[in-house]
């Protein structure tokens, strides 16, 4: 064997989590993981490898989905996810007869694509998606928009606005105007308005989709309603009256910030917003956005939205749906830039020093009784010098050490050295569970 | 576009966790967290893509690993992980300078082997390993045991059995025998001794390794020794007295013994085990295995020990350490099998029934009201007959139904049904989640 090493590298777009990153992800995960069960969606998961005809679907176009695809040893054409809605679909069609409707799942898992990497986007990344599928119920869209509430507060957020629209809405006034064969062209043309403003996009919608002058300002004045959900619905139903899928969506928002209002969300944190124009090829009903006030630039940390039917490409039966996707590395780049995240070190809580080798059993005894009070607890695993056993205590954050020589066992007590203020107490064993509880809840 | 649908499945030795499953392997994943934190143990993540001259190391046979591996779309050889250790090593020799040592990591992630499926065996797995690095501490090694016990206790196994070995035990009395340089083989051989019986081990020892009969007599005896971890490790001191390192083994066994006894183990669930040579071409110190006093057929479902240098390959630092890796698939089904899966149901704990959609308002505000006392709680999201929705509670096993109808509303209560007795109950809206909190705790 040759002496030479292997440089250790990670693959670019790649990276390695280290125990700070990866605490603020499980974090993260876990409150996720607490408010979806809270509301009776349950965990599933599926392979990191699929058929890549299935990921693909019909005339789909890989260059679009930079899917990491090769041929397996079976000589079959496979591909990692990009995503978790089509392994959903096809898990959906083969598994939804036994699990029943309405089935309300959650998945949080990690997805490939072979995209350029760039700053903050990386080729691998995490996903964590909710869904409600099987009923057009308007219950399961106020759900959702629930969910996403609760998912905020959970997380620490208290500045955020979850915008809703409905894809009925636009295109109520699309029907009335004569133009919902033209309503893809438009809505993408309107999707641009924050980025090349009012002119250009009626330029677009003029010139590129061919709708007039006259129709494409009705759009633009139809996006710009503002005021109250219950004002700019005022609004709508003037410009769309007569409309019934229109009026259809009207109703539903209508029942959405009443619901809301009535279950005690504070509306402040939820406003109507017609001009949202994405997810275009997708969602049908009910489409959400959220996005923080303190940083704006962000974009949205969650989105979702209602579609028609999910599984269309793998079954007959026909799926609806409502659902969202927690958007986890911009939410964990909020949390940091905001003070969010969990500071309570990357150790356990309390680090026994080791004096004296020949008491690692008095040591490993008050550690599990320190455990079993709810304290994370590490002995140093070897006698160095004190202070390099503090460093090692800094550096991982713990909160307190507990230390002890020969003259402490002689005297039955323990030293607690408060690592923040520095202030060391002598403490018997009895007395210990709780006075380190003291500490750490400062 | 062509109506044909595409065939729902996944790859060959591939599948799907449905949400029974996953919540199982979420609560156990959720147990070995918490053990792992409360040890001063924190995460780390890797790429499940690497450069695949890492993960096949210097002379790696590539068949042995059968690795996923394929060329990326910048002309990279690449394989996806097939454990967790090598991508650890990697992980370690570019960042331990930055960490520090010692230093100690869970990773709890999925790996893939291109293996041949068979019962139980799949190409998609998850592994679940801690390991301490950069100290040679016995304390650590001791801490290694102590955190399998705590996990095993914590996932509800009472019968069990840690069984312990140290390498340099039998390498003291092969170094004795002057047969060091066949301890491979010697190990190899005795590693079949449960399978093929005493005589054949023999036979291979003085055949194939090469080594006397009488040797092979002593090598069987050793290893055949049993009695208490005192009594057994007496007895090798008379054996190997006199060989430095062998000693030093069985002085690290006996502090590993006393130490546990100190601080509260209960040694019936401890063992020493001298012939226990698995890992022979890894670990060079302790030993550990875990089987089920209940299931022994199962096979160890915690292994792990010491190693002299984990990263070699790819640093000149040495990086001693010990650890121990969680059989994941095993643990569940051997918990499934002993009746250890939580069945809490895989909704909420509370479905509140709809028999008026005029009243979403009413049962969502409720539902947020159950929730933040702590019930999960799920709305039925349309006015279906009540026997569906009831049905549908039971299929995901909720506790407890809440009723409301017209007459309840008008009389300010709610009507409980117990899911499992079958009783219904009239409770005000301000005793309902005291009310339902009661039949939770049953």
């Amino acid at each position: 064997m040759s002496n030479e090493l292997i440089k250790p590298q990670t693959l670019k777009g790649f990276r390695d989590y280290l125990p700070e990153a990866m605490l603020a992800r499980e974090h993260l995960m876990e409150i996720a993981r607490r408010i979806y069960r809270s509301y009776g969606f349950s965990p599933i998961d599926t392979p990191a490898l699929e058929y890549a005809e299935i990921l693909l679907g019909k005339g789909g176009d890989e260059s679009d989905k930079q899917l990491f695809r090769f041929t397996d040893q079976g000589d079959r054409d496979v591909a990692m996810r990009f995503d978790l809605t089509i392994p959903f679909a096809r898990f959906a069609a083969q598994n939804i007869g036994a699990l029943g409707t309405p089935f309300k799942r959650y998945h949080i898992g990690t997805v490939w694509r072979a995209e350029k990497p760039q700053k903050g986007r990386y080729r691998e990344f995490m996903q964590c998606d909710f869904d409600s599928i099987g009923t057009e119920a308007n219950a399961s869209d106020i759900e959702t928009l629930m969910v996403i509430y609760d998912l905020m507060e959970a997380l620490g957020f208290s500045a955020f606005t979850i915008r809703v629209n409905h894809r009925q809405l636009l295109n109520g006034l699309l029907d009335k105007l004569g133009l919902l064969e033209k309503s893809t062209g438009v809505l993408r043309a309107l999707d641009k308005l924050p980025k090349i403003g009012r002119r250009m996009v009626i330029d677009e919608m003029t010139q590129s989709v061919g709708i007039s002058a006259e129709s494409a300002e009705q759009v633009l004045n139809f996006a710009g309603l503002s005021g109250t959900p219950d004002q700019i619905l005022d609004e709508v139903e003037k410009l769309i009256a007569g409309n019934e899928r229109g009026m259809e969506g009207v109703a539903k928002l209508r029942e959405l910030f009443s619901v809301c209002r009535q279950s005690g969300l504070n509306e402040q944190r939820l406003a109507l917003d017609v001009s949202i124009a994405r997810g275009l090829d997708y969602y049908t009903g009910t489409i959400y956005e959220t996005f923080l006030t303190e940083l704006p630039g962000i974009g949205s940390v969650c989105s979702g939205g209602r579609y028609d039917n999910l599984a269309g490409l793998f079954t007959k039966e026909k799926l609806p749906g409502v659902g969202a996707s927690l958007g986890l590395d911009r939410l964990l780049a909020a949390m940091e830039e905001l003070g969010l995240v969990q500071n309570t070190g990357i150790g356990g809580q309390v680090m026994i020093a080791m004096f004296d080798e020949t008491r690692l059993g008095d040591y490993m005894r008050l550690s599990r009784q320190l455990r079993r009070s709810g304290i994370s607890t590490e002995v140093y695993p070897l006698a160095r010098k004190v202070q390099k056993q503090l460093q090692y205590a800094n550096r991982k954050r713990f909160r307190a050490a507990v230390i002890a020589g020969s003259q402490e066992f002689e005297r039955g007590v323990w030293t607690v050295k408060d690592l923040e203020s520095g202030t060391q107490t002598e403490v018997t064993d009895a007395e210990l569970p709780a006075f380190l509880h003291r500490i750490l809840s400062h």
